[in-house]
């Protein structure tokens, strides 16, 4: 029996968001369930299961759906868990088997992947990286993830963990305190979160230069202030987005050494900055990465719709089922 | 017809080793040319190929070659190609199709690959990395160069040059100048003549200390002479090799961060330097490596025998042919 569609499923801190998606990167219906409102992996499961069988029933897809992917935070694809994943209370206390509960709960082959691998296969199948061996995906929201394909494959590493980029140290010495512990990883600057770091601190070391950011006062500043700031040609605004540019870069250009990607992929928040990203990124690289490299790098901005970017990189998970 | 050998090829800045290889790794028969002393690629190939031929001829062995594997400078895996490798004056004028050339004259399919990604390559397949799938290979020579394997294949890239972790930016400012024009190459630190030259550094900023060392006055001090000093307890030695560990050790953290593997394998003349090396390279990597690969990733030295090690590497491409 012919099986043209497959379900994908974006696991986020709040809401997780399903979708049936047919070949052709189209998203037909959709459905959602809270994340973290479940004392337990199973009644999370169960209210998932719910809501993907009410999905195929009342659209009649009995017997037409292929298999389930889904990407997930801290998801360990070796395994098929979710794990102390940070803001989901019920993966505190170990690892939870999601994908063979799912099956066992709909009859469907269920594969999951963290986040940004499910963006890069989203990208590979739906996105600019189609018909790319070897790209990066970088995604840049609230912290700084990645997805790395080599050979046409998914780079997991031996226990499914591959692809931190966000927490490569960017800076050794008097770097930014990260989450995870360390200093100076490079998400605690090329994130959106980082970005909003960097603007406050040019406004405390330079207390002399005005700024339109500093007539934000009732809140803290964020990344999207500093985009609007830079968007009417705020000095302070446009020096954070090159100061973050450096960074990122030089970053990158290490990435670059290690497998040398045909594209480099920008996603997520911070990456819809445009040009007040690429244009220094690409500067800085095409400055700093090592000659055998120098021109070989496209440097390049998803494309594909923020709100359907995730269900649509991790369904494509389920077409390799 | 059975094809029980395979003919492994070195091409070494001044002398290209040649050996038949077996199933089980040994190198049965040998040969070598002179790399340098031709001025064209044809004559070079020329003077390969009756090498190889000989060796053939003279061991009755017409009929049970597969394949010819090398390990080449500078090599693109993808084109079959060398091309303006440091030393070797014939490729200086533009790419030159080896392979294509090779079998043309020999009548046996060939393949080639850089020198490192060979060493992964034997490692895998006769080595100490045999049976894992996601490694990387570091060799630690007169410069710093790596194979890196990622779901069983080496990562070679869209354009065939991944794998120049020599060339990470591994101190960022005030780095050291590297032969490639930029400044904090990892190679400038960690290879053998990078050992010497922190050595030559030490004493020069620290005069008050004394040194081993410093009785070496009638030429520069090598990896060796530090190696030697530090068998002996001298202090100075100890903490070049301290500072080369810490330096590498934060490098390897983001090259794990990258692909996760499961060993990191040291390779080449500076890899000889056992503990003092590996001791304070893997308390480095336990207390910089981010929390989710903490005691994941084996730091292993090359257990091949060093003379041999390049030929069986380069023979191990053969197999895949």
């Amino acid at each position: 029996m012919d099986t043209p569609y497959v379900i994908g499923i974006d696991m986020g801190g709040t809401n997780t968001a399903l979708g049936v998606v047919d070949r052709r990167g189209d998203i037909l219906f959709r459905s959602s369930i809270n994340t973290d409102d479940y004392a337990t992996g199973e009644s999370y499961v169960d209210a998932l299961s719910d809501a993907i069988n009410e999905v195929i029933n009342a659209n009649n897809l009995a017997g037409q759906i292929k298999g389930i992917g889904m990407g997930v935070p801290n998801g360990n694809m070796h395994e098929g868990t979710i794990e102390k994943a940070a803001n989901i209370s019920w993966t505190k206390s170990g690892a939870v088997p999601l994908t063979s509960m799912l099956t066992k709960k709909t009859g469907l082959p269920c594969k999951l992947t963290n986040d940004a691998n499910a963006a890069a296969l989203g990208e590979m199948i739906y996105g600019v990286a189609k018909g790319m061996k070897d790209f990066i995906v970088i995604t840049l929201g609230t912290g700084v993830g990645s997805g790395i394909v080599a050979n046409g494959q998914l780079v997991i590493g031996h226990d499914g963990f591959a692809g931190e980029l966000g927490h490569i140290t960017a800076v050794r010495n008097n770097g930014r305190a990260c989450g995870c512990g360390r200093t100076g990883c490079l998400e605690t600057y090329a994130s959106a979160t980082g970005v909003a770091r960097t603007a406050r601190e040019f406004m405390e070391l330079n207390p002399q230069t005005t700024s339109l950011l500093r007539e934000i006062v009732h809140r803290p500043v964020t990344s999207k202030d500093v985009y609007d700031a830079a968007v009417k040609g705020d000095r302070l605004a446009l020096d954070v987005f090159n100061y973050t540019s450096r960074i990122l870069g030089e970053a990158l250009c290490d990435f670059i050494a290690f497998s040398s990607p045909k594209a480099i992929i920008l996603f997520g928040g911070l990456a819809n900055s445009g040009k007040f990203l690429t244009e220094p990124l690409k500067k800085v690289i095409d400055e700093h990465v090592l000659y055998v490299y120098a021109g070989k790098t496209e440097i390049l901005v998803s494309q594909l719709n923020d709100a359907e970017a995730a269900i649509l990189g991790a369904s494509a998970l389920a077409w390799e089922i």
